[in-house]
């Protein structure tokens, strides 16, 4: 093993959105284990978009802001190669939060309030899906239309930002539970790998008739829409719902790069006349909360061949500034955007 | 009775809000009643804010919009002075929507969707009750509060507008239930009316200290939050509501002069992170559904003591413009803003 590894940390707090420019590689002395510590070789990098948080000057710190020149800290997925805790054994596999760096040393016993590493099943699927469908996107997704968005048979659920982690799987959802998915993404190339994992139809938001598709797509209106973005695309979806329809609400990345107030003219007003005139239901939701629950039926229909997963990966760790970067516009990768640092073993 | 008579017409669609020069009165024939038609004498006018939707060109014909030149159409009470319909008789009082004029001949077979004008019990409370308390306010403030709040006792509920016709009703439902009730009404004097209603605490939005206020008056929050106002009040009011509360959404005065985009920077950002944060749940609703049995509720709770109702009555049909203009300028009237037209008998 080298001495020496690769991390990636925070050079600039975000401006807009994040920029390769924003962080910096930087080679640092491999970390060693003390007693009931681990040492973790990180084989994925999850680029989380709600990692835009953690770059912003304007969150609190503490909750979550990250100081600058410390490594990038997100959702990872890393082999154990040296233990002295009792529960961890080299080559155990493990999902958990410990950064954008090349190893890493961790004290389970220490955890914060998301708990030890979490062990994965590598019988189950690959290692890398702990990161998406049968990590937070999976139960994020599973929230979104099982729990919030109470799909049934037979109803439509539109679903923004389909073809990302989230996306991609709440639309397979929709159709195991024999529901129509009607998936929002942008590109023609997004929109048919959509179709070819199980949608029944799918709009392009950079086409200029977007709505037009969209109407195309859901004429008879939808009963459900999982909302990942905000921004252009809600107020094109929202005039087209059913009366009284769902909204579940997991994230608005058309504004993680603005405050509480956007540059445009003000659009709370006809947000506000659409929740009335629809007679909307709207709830927001963090994730995480469908649980184990969630990642079991996941897991099940995994098996029963009902649902795929689907990942982008690039590699590595010197590409995860420009991974994470093009999250935030619009990039062409369908599913999770991984990060491979390392192969396994 | 006189051969002529006085009715409110609409001069101009409103700019902004509704000025008293976008109406005029006209001097016209009182109509006659023909076969199964009934003549009505109209006693009080409801100034509703709903009414604004009617004024605004850019609704829809068919939606609502009213014609240049017409009287204007809104709740009234009215007394039978005329009757060849055999469900109606001379004496009898109603409600309905027959306008704002002295005087009307109405078919109730003829009747739209909301159907044939209601028969008063006059000996359940005043007439005028029929406008606000016994009619449309009150189903709203039991619907919000009973129905889409589901309010618990033990719970703390905000309510916007509170010196309104929903609010002052929603107050006195959520005390009935066992809750804690936070009025935000404008000026010290309705504030202070609040509290003789009943409301446990009060917030001046006027007050250059209103968000001090508030947080005084709701030091742990609130589950649950009736909104009829949106714009800077909504702004203070999320950020300090519980995790996972609800907002029953069944107006937005702030907006009923603007289209779908307001003229100052866009909160709409604001508003996601907000009910994102908070795990928010927000239904629209638009009153009415609560219907017969919120009514009979109501009518008990007023018989038992529990609810009183209020309202503010100004004189004569040529104070309806500037009546209705006054409820989107924050006027000093407390409950249902009514216009007297004539007596009764």
């Amino acid at each position: 093993m080298a001495a020496t590894m690769k991390q990636v940390v925070l050079a600039a707090y975000a401006q807009g959105n994040p920029k390769p420019g924003d962080f910096r590689i930087e080679e640092v002395p491999v970390p060693e284990a003390g007693e009931c510590e681990i040492l973790l070789k990180t084989l994925y990098i999850a680029v989380d978009p709600l990692l835009r948080f953690s770059v912003d000057e304007t969150v609190l710190t503490g909750a979550g802001r990250m100081e600058l020149g410390q490594p990038m800290v997100g959702p990872v997925v890393s082999e154990v190669i040296a233990s002295s805790h009792p529960d961890y054994a080299v080559g155990d596999v493990v999902e958990g939060r410990s950064g954008w760096q090349e190893y890493a040393v961790l004290a389970p016993d220490l955890s914060d309030y998301r708990g030890p590493p979490r062990k994965l099943d590598r019988s189950l699927a690959p290692v890398s899906t702990a990161l998406g469908v049968l990590g937070g996107p999976g139960q994020t997704a599973y929230e979104g239309i099982v729990k919030v968005g109470r799909v049934k048979a037979g109803e439509t659920v539109v679903i923004s930002a389909a073809a990302g982690a989230v996306g991609s799987i709440a639309g397979q959802i929709v159709k195991v539970l024999g529901g129509r998915a009607v998936g929002i993404a942008g590109g023609a190339a997004k929109c048919a790998a959509l179709l070819d994992l199980g949608f029944d139809a799918a709009a392009d938001y950079k086409a200029p008739d977007f709505a037009d598709q969209l109407r195309a797509a859901m004429p008879d209106g939808a009963e459900v829409y999982l909302d990942n973005v905000g921004g252009e695309v809600t107020m094109t979806v929202l005039p087209l719902l059913k009366r009284g329809a769902r909204m579940a609400m997991c994230g608005f990345i058309a504004y993680y790069g603005v405050g509480m107030e956007g540059p445009g003219p003000d659009r709370l007003p006809g947000f506000y006349r659409l929740i009335m005139n629809k007679g909307l239901e709207i709830r927001g939701f963090a994730g995480m909360l469908a649980g184990q629950q969630g990642l079991e039926d996941i897991a099940r229909w995994m098996k029963e061949g009902r649902i795929r997963f689907a990942e982008s990966v690039v590699e590595g760790i010197e590409a995860a500034p420009a991974a994470f970067s093009s999250v935030f516009s619009g990039h062409d990768h369908v599913g999770k955007l991984l990060v491979r640092v390392a192969a396994q073993g």
